[in-house]
């Protein structure tokens, strides 16, 4: 199964660091890619080029003009779309449904105002909690919600670094030395 | 069982949304207060104040100068401290031991850099997954497993508006206006 998040709107001005937690946190909660809209900023790109080349993997950063092309284009080819709001259906509530489906998933976060038409779109419209607080938070508990918390757990064969997990401080494995 | 939740080292000219998302996902996941250190912004009582006055509950913002204090004063009366760090213990392997201590927790959410001091007041170093992502979604995933689930489902008595989940679109109840 294969999971993608789509960002809507993304503006440079107000939303460079909120972009890049999203991606950030779709690589590290089992997302394959990242795809927003809204305002092209290859700060994000950059961003998450260099998590990559540190920490592996192959996850990959898309620009659209056209998000509503791209989530009718998914279901087309046979994927689920799931949209992230505080007015759906809590996560809980559905989470067996969806991962019953054992479809490729699309997770939509909003930006600053998603028109009704995503709602339509989507096939499950879901909410972490109803009240108002982060979509970073929103989209880290679909996602581990989704793989049943394995997402954050993947290792990376290509990694340069890696975490040696402790009690007290820090230990980084430099895996490039080691060779 | 009170959860509070200490931000370390703000910056007032890259943080204020950072620091305003972690205030609104410690007040949504069941935390009743957020600390933070480093510069003094009310950007961030305005923020969460204007949440409380619609969205009810009564959750705090303090701001703190010496943030060492705070986390001993902690411990000294009896209670946990967390720290949430790439660097600590998998939740999952640690969650259990948490939960059975049974005391208030206070759990740290890093800044800029963290000096190693705070890695030795914590009781527990936490990591969510040990890839580089967002303060944000560790603070949800934390605050979600420390709570059961059961933060983020809290209702408030005092809200003025509250939403109706449902399946496509929005649905939100003035309660003001029904009395």
């Amino acid at each position: 199964m294969e999971i993608v998040v789509l960002r809507l709107h993304h503006r440079i001005t107000r939303d460079k660091r909120m972009s890049s937690h999203l991606a950030l946190v779709a690589r590290a909660f089992g997302a394959s890619k990242i795809v927003y809209s809204g305002e092209y900023d290859n700060r994000i790109e950059q961003t998450v080029a260099q998590i990559v080349e540190s920490w592996g993997g192959n996850f990959n950063v898309e620009y659209t003009q056209n998000e509503r092309q791209y989530i009718k284009e998914w279901k087309r080819e046979g994927g689920v779309v799931v949209h992230l709001t505080m007015f759906g259906i809590e996560i809980d509530d559905v989470i067996d449904d969806l991962r019953k489906v054992e479809k490729d998933v699309l997770v939509i976060v909003g930006g600053a105002k998603v028109e009704i038409e995503f709602y339509h779109l989507a096939d499950f419209n879901i909410a972490i909690g109803h009240q108002p607080h982060s979509e970073v938070a929103a989209l880290a508990i679909c996602l581990d919600k989704i793989t049943g918390g394995k997402g954050r757990k993947k290792r990376y064969s290509n990694a340069r670094v890696e975490i040696e997990p402790c009690k007290k401080g820090k230990k980084v494995i430099d895996k490039r030395r080691k060779e």
